[in-house]
């Protein structure tokens, strides 16, 4: 049986996650591999009702509130689908998962982001990808995608200061440092495609193409 | 400055809960005391949305990320109405709280307690209440009231089989012997008015009257 493998995205808005997401959920089946392509928050029924939750009363939660919604669909996401496809010898490719928790809500203080990882142990076994793509872009690249797609100016995104995008950024950067056997950095800057065949490059030995 | 003091009511449904705290916040407030009568799970928007998921999900979720949920909605009725009620010296009646989460997630089950205990400490600074009064009933008791208020016979309450109610009622009697110092348990049995003369008289020490 082949063995399953979990491979997530993440990175700040705009970056081209999903993109890279269905392009590598693609690549990796057309070379015959079994995959699941999903993404947080969602996944599930229930996880979806939660996300709704979350984006209709944005701003209104605090921290550890918003943090334990975040939670509670991810346990419901793991045990309904990511655990089970990686049972059955699936490759499964998330966009986003435990570590956007940490950057988003973690806001970079060391004990909150135990507590979150406390939280992840108790409510999904700790499971932590293979892998995780970090994707990274310079703020001025940044900037002017997350403009463009939010067409409301540069200032604010999403209803969140440009600051506050930068700091995530920094916070996932962090991450990827100290856990470097997990995290892959991979450039966002140029055309999707381009992006695609630094990702397949840095996955060969995963994949087991040589490298 | 009067010190605030935080009072639980617990036990299984259709024992008196809800009438007994409005009782005790009344006759609180008739002693001139600063009181606030609160519930769970809700006490806020936020939790009252996510008690509307739990509500209208019902049984869909895993006892994990049922968990969580009420986590979040208590971490979030803890931050904004509990504890500055606490913080301003006012007497908190809540109407089921962390002993809920225990006696019916928990399932009996001491790890998944453990873990239950973990997130609350993350969620809500691990509040405690300085008295629980727990509402027991014996189980032919409980069922006539169950049944009363259900409608659809004896055998399912709540979609719940009966003996479902009667392992929930064994947790809290487990939890309240465990945990003796903080917990008084109440005969709920008579009349309304019965059974608020049995929790003032418990209660004599902490409001301060002679017992």
């Amino acid at each position: 049986m082949t063995e399953g493998r979990f491979i997530t995205f993440e990175g700040g808005e705009g970056v081209g996650k999903s993109t890279q997401a269905k392009m590598l959920a693609d690549a990796l089946a057309a070379r015959g591999l079994p995959v699941l392509e999903t993404r947080e928050p969602g996944g599930t029924s229930g996880a979806e009702e939660i996300r709704a939750l979350l984006l209709h009363s944005q701003g209104e939660w605090s921290a550890r509130a918003e943090a334990l919604l975040f939670a509670a669909a991810r346990a419901d996401h793991v045990e309904k689908v990511i655990a089970p496809a990686l049972d059955a010898g699936k490759w499964v490719v998330c966009d986003r998962f435990i570590d956007s928790s940490r950057a988003y809500q973690g806001g970079g203080d060391t004990l909150f982001d135990d507590a979150i990882m406390a939280i992840h142990q108790i409510g999904s076994w700790g499971l932590l990808p293979d892998v995780t793509i970090l994707l990274t872009a310079n703020p001025a690249e940044m900037r002017h995608r997350l403009a463009a797609r939010d067409g409301d100016g540069a200032d604010r995104i999403g209803g969140r200061p440009l600051a506050y995008h930068e700091s995530v950024a920094a916070r996932f950067r962090t991450l990827a440092a100290s856990e470097s056997e997990r995290f892959t950095v991979i450039d966002a800057a140029g055309s999707p495609e381009d992006v695609h065949q630094r990702i397949l490059q840095s996955l060969a030995p995963l994949i087991g193409e040589g490298g």
